[in-house]
């Protein structure tokens, strides 16, 4: 639709580039990654984040590794990238398939099941994009968190983002942005991207959230998601929670939208989702007295209960428990699911 | 107790200044205020900010602008003062009476009604303390958000920090502070006193507020307040309410600490509330594209049903419903309320 295509990742039969999201809005820089170690300092240091598109660059980048061999040192180096962050199920569900590829069937195996990958986030993110927007007829204000559009999940416009750009096909919408401290991807990321879109939006902090949505200025929250247990519960950007608590307050829809692969069977619940601790002082920077102890929990974990809908590519679970989640799970091509 | 005491306004006869809390904690710089305009100016900038001192600064202030004369200009300023910020009730409760006791009685009339403030707000907060720490013997891991403390509340901890200190004096406290987006105040100001108290405490972005109550990491949420209404439905700093939904979902209480100069009866419920909207720099700043436009509503509100206790320095209403809040202001000397 409107605006230029926004493109994370950039592949070229054995060249790996990323953009650099640490850098924007201001700044569009590319960063080549040679394999799994730069890859996995690219998604400690947020240069690559989003779930789904960790899941693609480190597909892409097991398989630069799968083509220098398969032994015991490319073993070891899909160890590294799978731990480079723990929360996001991608990451590691997209480490295991191009490495089960590249150790089956050699090095061009790999770089198709990479590329595989990335074809189905894409096509994830478009189907998102129109089951989203079915299952919110009437929703024409939209608040969103952190970024779920293209830069963190691909297609044209990632997960969160693809609804709104699809309900915006259909219609008038406008965003509320959450800047999501500490590192502002909202401010930065989202805003870049629905301005690119030339989609009607907002900035606020993320503690507004919540009494915006109280004062009946939201008709419902769209989110991504970074792991989504078997029993519904979701692992999103810190802040979630508090968003899904003011939709149910106030009765709007709380959606999250992410792609097959960002569900993970194997995590019974939101209890079992480890929840990433990062450094202080992406907190307290400036502001704070030097040497203030901080907490920087990346994640939070917002219960099932809360989640009016999950949108993924093969349909929408209403409400997300564990049979509707395993029914979407087996419409799924057995690749594309873990 | 513990710590060098916090004195965020200083009165000699004829001679207002306050500690600019813009600029801690790294400055402590020191503001000579002449009159209502200056003191409408420091307001609008933040410079002195909380409802209680506001209310103090603002009754010298017009003690100030008394010493001149009281006729028309003399009203005309302290209109233009009332007038600096809508949500706070302290700031017109302030003008009208030391301007009341400055038309009737005359300029000393009107510097013993502002030192009468600055006395009951000082008390007030040293009782508030006793009476939250009874409401919560149980408490140990407090969170609190924005600066309740002695910079925003006089006495020695304020509001919601008094309460802190009185639990410290009785056992272990650890405190939790949000860091207050878009400007702060927790981060610069409450652990600026948290570390003067010597009272073991962490920092977090707001948004990290609700799944850390979900995981079972606090005890208690204590915060101060803006304006409570008849009903007890309280404005406070933006993200309050969000704290509020998280506390009942986790079963824990939710407290407001606050002078009865807070309370407003003329204003029957929190839908009466005005919700001051600032400018959007504050949120914008240099993260997102520029030009990004902005919601910035400094408060919010919370409805009197998520709020467990109101601790006022005449007792605790719990519930905080139309009779027992009037059950407070009944017991108060009558000067000290609306």
């Amino acid at each position: 639709m409107r605006g230029m295509p926004i493109e994370p990742v950039r592949w070229r039969p054995g060249r790996l580039a990323v953009l650099d999201q640490t850098q924007l809005p201001h700044h569009e820089l590319w960063v080549e990654l040679q394999g799994a170690d730069t890859a996995a300092a690219a998604v400690r240091a947020l240069t690559v984040r989003g779930a789904p598109v960790i899941g693609i660059v480190a597909g892409y980048a097991v398989a630069l590794e799968a083509a220098r061999g398969t032994g015991e040192a490319f073993a070891a180096a899909c160890d590294r990238l799978r731990g480079a962050r723990p929360t996001a199920v991608n990451l590691a569900w997209a480490v295991d398939r191009v490495q089960a590829a590249a150790e089956r069937d050699g090095p061009d195996a790999a770089v198709a099941a990479a590329e595989a990958i990335h074809d189905e986030q894409d096509a994830a993110a478009a189907a998102i994009g129109e089951h989203g927007a079915d299952a919110l007829p009437d929703a024409r204000r939209i608040l969103t968190h952190c970024n779920a559009g293209a830069l963190a999940c691909a297609g044209e416009g990632g997960t969160a983002l693809s609804v709104v750009l699809a309900l915006a096909r259909r219609g008038e919408v406008e965003v509320l942005a959450c800047e999501t401290r500490p590192l502002l991807q909202g401010a930065r990321l989202t805003c870049w991207e629905l301005r690119r879109h030339e989609i009607p939006h907002a900035l606020c902090v993320d503690a507004a959230a919540a009494g915006l949505i109280a004062r009946g200025e939201v008709d419902a929250v769209v989110v991504g998601c970074d792991r989504v247990a078997a029993n519904g519960d979701v692992a999103n950007k810190v802040g979630t929670y508090a968003h899904a608590l003011a939709a149910r307050a106030a009765g709007i829809p709380f959606v999250v939208a992410g792609p097959l692969s960002t569900i993970d069977p194997a995590t019974p619940d939101g209890a079992g989702i480890e929840i990433e601790e990062r450094a202080g002082d992406e907190v307290a920077g400036a502001a704070a007295p030097p040497g203030t102890p901080v907490r920087n929990p990346a994640f939070d974990v917002t219960p099932a209960s809360l989640v009016t809908a999950l949108v993924t590519e093969a349909g929408v679970a209403v409400p997300p428990g564990r049979a509707e989640i395993a029914r979407l799970l087996s419409l799924a091509p057995r690749a594309a699911t873990r």
